[in-house]
């Protein structure tokens, strides 16, 4: 591996002072002069239509400024319910008032009448010709149904012999298949690789279950939050607490039909996000609704009840699964069909189903899945968005298995995991990967192979695997007459990735970190950037940065010739220095020189520019295990152990990536075994972090963290996303722990205590 | 000319809506959330040794938050005066306070017991022996003595006969001519080319005279003001209005010690500045330390008192001219002898003196200048910096010369003007020019050739050059989602600037106007720029705006190619779409089909960068007449005409450019019979809009402009700088037409009606 000055260090966050001394400024801290308080008026019920809305009470309020309903938006598009609710906490109405309290009050005196209408809350229920619709009465075929159409479908365009027979066969069969028509669906994917009636019928063991797996909340720590101010142009401005200052751009220009060049999106320092906090929420387009129709700026701010009542959590599901294997160990057929808690939106996740192929050579696959619509608010993604979920199921399997057929659950997923070239079920040939050397790197940092066990307790493995996505940038670097740089970019720092660009751009430019700056510019001002989930930004944004770099070594360069007149390949530019060549005396020339001489050249100030989207992505893994202790009496799983082994390609710097495999974990433990969004028939939820329970430090295990360096070919200095892989398997890998430890399967997340207790009575403990 | 679509048109002004509606945000308007208020302390007296500083009772005042004096500066750089104040107003502490109530009077409780010397207010005083040193006792050698110690040099390398006897003699005549030392000079410039005594000795007529041009202040609306914010991390944040972001930060880093890194200047708008809003100003650095010793933000706004007291207006200056010309009107020899006041601090604008060239040919041309330290404060830019002031006095002298051999003064100077490839006195070769178109058309708009007057009037002409100056800057184009284009720079809009470029990038991106929004920067954020003045910015930025949008242009043609799967070559950008090339089908792919589609390339989003800097610069000429009447009672101008043409290279809006030709026609006309500093013994200077008049709209005759457009090969579509030309010829055609009214000439400015009165008793009427 090449010698590396900056990157590959533990360097402090370029963030760190400002958060660790409060300097810091989210969107609470933000307060234009005349600002106006906003909020929003929500329904009651779950499910109702609306009969009529008097706000005359609280126009009359003093210190009211504004009241909007659906009426007041222009271009139609929806933002608030008007004729029906579908989920108790649905934006009817949004007040602007002088202070807060007025604005709460004012809201409490808007009078809505309802007339309530049946209410579905289970996606298993949701389905059945006997749910209550909610969007329109039309069906989807299920996996059956659909299997038969499209037989029926060849078989037409199919003149051979005994085709008509199978079809009049086929088509009694639809005619008595009921069951297998199913309502209230959002969306649906579907895959078919191989025949895995086929991959069943050849296996020696086959395990078969439904795993359940709950909505829960991203919980980050600052409420959605935005403050908007249209002028007397119609220019608009958005503060915004926000993961895609694009996207927000976009989202509200869409909404509202204002023309890009009208918009700007001031990204505030994010208080967490893990996918929830992307594109626009429910806080953007009342604030500008709210100031276009006030004349003053208006910040809307919600409570953490409204975050849990509103909020966009990551969807819950129910997978049923099916998996095939030899008793030799060879997977041979892998089946799942999936129903996504979609809520009263259009669903997210559900074509994260394929996870359950895993990292694995499986000849025969066959998925389906589909969103459902129930009466709770939308969702949205949260970490990895569905891998954890598909992989609790399909790694939940497999461990089956191994147990089944008595083999080694770590040989047993190394056996068949897929190797550089392998073709992956569904899609294409995989890269230089990691898989075997992560997994074989947790299991023996965790002590595996010599594992002991006293009573009740179990060791636990899975694994977890994310592609890191790629979007498009620009990032713009530029040496100051000091001879130091200074980075402008448009992406939003979700997890260090401003300290990682930093590290690049330094390393290039041969600086030490810390004559390096970085600054985040509004959408008026930075080029266009992707939004930062996706373990995205490192990888993107990383190489995007490099390009900027070394655009703007090229530049330095050019400039040493001129300055010396003579050619550029007789400099090198070291330890932000530019040497010739090959000279005997150490004579250079400094960057701050080149600089300062660059403004009376033809070509100006040194300005390097990148830009850089589309890259195959680059898949990573994470494996996990865990030593659990499980109190028989109680139901109460104590963690002896948990070690977390990631390929991260490169770590460009290993506290950050230590960090991000630890938080990811954690938040994977605590949706095994705690996290959970409890909704009552009036649509009611845990509101608030009393009864929604999220792991204090008091409730989390240490988590080990082991790097892996498998270099992606195509990421910056070989670097991988780093930030979704981590909570991939941990589900899974509680699960597995459990049952090693008393015997017991909890399919139904989380692995609550009661739950234990019961299946062991169950089992006759 | 080619057909354009945006450049060349009469659009309005990118920031007019934001100005009249009155939501454009000045520096006052900036007020961070715990905002301190600063105040300067300054001296009483012009000339005084500081005793002693007593802050004891000022810091017992409630609500005080901080004092500084010199002792504070850890950098040790002069902020503030210490031993020794050189003039009425100088800083010598400042105080930061919760109120500007509580800073005021906090200011007036600081006791300084001064010990007071003798002062010097007038620069012909200052450099006689007697006069009171403001710096050292070191003297200059005045021409004389320049003249003979250079002979001198010479001689010692001359080994011929008789060297040694004229050696003698000189060296005499260097003992006894004492006169000739000059004391107080902050510095010197001077140029001979051939033989000025020689071409006085061949000429028909001589005239010589000496002018006396005030100092004036540059009055842009908005006083100096800056609010700082020194956050925990060390890093300073300061809001500033100024021509030059940059500037201000590389000087208060200089200043201060701190890295550039560590300044982000965010400029604000401003409220004119005219050459006087350069570099740092007496705002910055101390809100900068006071905001440092606070930990909070503190904001520094002067009074008007303060701007005339410790402003850096344009430097008055005593020019003792001489010219020589044959009968037939050929100018054979120039001299200038020019003494600058420099106020207490090294001068400005002395390298101006040369302008007494104009747009002739001058054979023989002698030019001596100094800048005198008086006890004043310093002086600096006022647009076309030392220009008006050495034109009035040339085109004064040739005035008179018309007058003595009968011409025509427009035909005298068209005569004697340069012409293409030319030799410019003391520079290199004329580029292409309009001078004499520019002078014709001034004269045809005029009616100068069939002029008649009255009684008591009189018609006067002049001309004025000024060369645009050429900076460094980057600047950065994309396109968003919807086809629409951004601009993305530095610089600071001083005239309307921000609207030349927005043309500029519409017009290259076949895009309308209003497609196009421009967005300024911080100096965190934007690409480096030259400050705006000098008449660089429409020329510099324009050309490097241009570069950028042809970047853009040339990606937009790569997308077109790529997605389309053909060359490159086939495509044509028209009307903000690109067309297929000689298809017969009108067949286009929009812009902001493109930019989404780049956000899936390789390449990346679609941003252009431009980066610029050093050009030959491009001179423009402006020439005016003025027919006037004078009240010989009570001496009382009365402008019958002003009219003002000007070569502008290509008007890319006409509209601004016709605001700036009368913009500066009327701060010369002012400057000419209006506006002076005047100072008392005790430095006290007219102190307020009251005392010193600047002319009101109901002051001002109509400007009427004539715009004269021959192309700049090297400016953006032929452009050149606009700014400063129009302001250089005034004072001088003011004071030729008074003459040609009255008889009399008024050499010492402004033409002030008593000083006709006075003129025209001695003249006997």
């Amino acid at each position: 591996m090449p010698e590396y000055s900056v990157v590959g260090r533990r360097l402090p966050r370029v963030d760190a002072l400002e958060k660790v001394t409060g300097a810091a400024k989210y969107g609470a801290d933000v307060h234009p002069p005349g600002m106006l308080y906003g909020k929003i008026v929500r329904s009651e019920y779950p499910h109702a239509k609306i009969l009529h809305i008097d706000t005359t009470e609280a126009e009359l309020l003093p210190g009211v400024r504004a009241i909007i309903t659906q009426a007041d938006v222009e271009s139609g598009r929806k933002v608030f319910a008007s004729d029906k609710v579908l989920y108790s906490g649905e934006p009817i109405a949004a007040v602007a008032a002088t202070d807060s309290d007025i604005a709460d009050e004012a809201a409490g005196l808007i009078k809505i009448e309802y007339e309530r209408l049946p209410v579905v809350q289970n996606v298993m229920e949701a389905i059945q010709p006997t749910a209550p619709r909610l969007h329109s009465d039309e069906t989807k075929d299920g996996p059956s149904r659909r299997g038969i159409r499209n037989r029926l479908k060849q078989l037409s365009l199919d003149e051979s012999e005994g085709s008509s027979e199978e079809i009049r066969t086929l088509e009694t069969e639809l005619e008595t298949l009921e069951e297998d028509v199913y309502y209230n669906i959002s969306a649906e994917t579907h895959t078919e690789i191989g025949d895995v009636e086929k991959g069943f019928a050849e296996s020696d063991i086959v395990v078969e279950n439904t795993y359940t797996i709950p909505r829960v909340h991203q919980t980050y720590m600052e409420p959605h939050v935005s403050v908007a101010s249209a002028d007397s142009s119609g220019k608009v401005t958005v503060w915004a607490s926000t993961q895609g200052p694009f996207a927000i751009r976009s989202g509200i220009a869409g909404t509202l039909g204002i023309p890009l060049g009208k918009i700007n999106v001031i990204p505030t320092i994010m208080g967490g996000g893990f996918g929830g906090r992307f594109g626009v929420t429910m806080t953007h387009v009342p604030a500008v609704l709210l100031s276009q129709k006030t004349g003053r700026p208006v910040r809307v701010q919600v409570t953490r009840k409204e975050e849990f009542l509103d909020g966009r959590p990551a969807p819950g599901c129910v997978i049923k699964m099916k998996t095939g294997a030899t008793k030799s160990g060879g997977i041979l057929a892998c089946q799942a069909l999936a129903f996504w808690d979609s809520g009263a939106v259009s669903g997210a996740s559900i074509g994260s189903t394929i996870r359950v192929r895993g990292v694995y050579k499986i000849p025969n696959l066959k998925v389906d899945a589909y969103g459902v619509y129930t009466n709770k608010s939308g969702t949205t993604a949260y970490r990895a968005p569905g891998a954890p979920q598909a992989i609790f199921a399909a790694e939940s399997q497999l461990d089956e298995i191994a147990r089944r057929i008595g083999m080694d659950p770590v040989e047993f997923r190394l056996k068949n995991m897929r190797e550089e070239g392998d073709m992956i079920p569904g899609g294409s040939q995989e890269p230089v990967i990691g898989y075997k050397e992560t997994l074989k790197a947790v299991a023996d940092a965790a002590g595996w192979w010599n594992r002991d066990k006293s009573h009740n307790q179990g060791w636990g493995v899975a694994v977890g695997d994310w592609t890191n996505g790629c979007g498009p940038g620009g990032v713009y670097v530029s040496i100051h007459e000091d001879g130091s740089a200074r980075i402008f970019h448009g992406s939003m720092d979700i997890t260090g990735t401003d300290t990682a660009i930093t590290q690049i751009v330094a390393e290039i430019l041969t600086l030490p970190y810390e004559r390096v700056t970085i600054t985040r510019g509004d959408t008026d001002s930075a080029p266009y950037a992707t939004g930062s989930g996706g373990s995205v930004v490192t990888f993107t944004m990383g190489n995007t940065a490099k390009l900027a770099a070394e655009d703007t070594r090229r530049r330095i360069l050019e400039l040493a010739a001129e300055r010396l007149n003579t050619e550029i390949d007789n400099f090198e530019l070291r330890d932000g220095k530019i040497f010739v060549n090959g000279a005997d005396s150490p004579k250079s020339i400094s960057l701050g020189e080149l600089a300062a001489f660059s403004l009376n050249t033809r070509g100006g100030p040194i300005v390097g520019k990148g830009s850089f989207a589309q890259q195959s992505s680059t898949p990573a893994l994470a494996a996990q295990i865990a030593k659990v202790e499980v109190d028989a009496e109680t139901g109460r799983i104590k963690v002896l152990k948990l070690v977390s082994s990631q390929d991260v390609g490169f770590a460009i710097n290993p506290m950050a990536v230590e960090g991000q495999i630890e938080g990811g974990t954690v938040q994977g433990y605590a949706w095994a075994i705690m996290e959970e969004m409890q909704y009552d028939q009036n649509g009611n939820v845990n509101p608030g972090l009393v009864d929604y329970r999220v792991p204090t430090s008091a409730d989390l295990p240490t988590v080990e963290s082991v790097i892996v360096e498998v270099p992606a070919p195509n990421g910056p200095f070989g670097a991988k996303g780093v930030g979704e892989p981590p909570i991939t398997p941990t589900l899974a890998t509680m699960s597995n722990a459990v049952v090693d430890a008393v015997g017991v399967r909890v399919n139904d997340l989380p692995i609550k205590p009661e739950k234990i207790v019961a299946a062991l009575h169950n089992n006759g403990n």
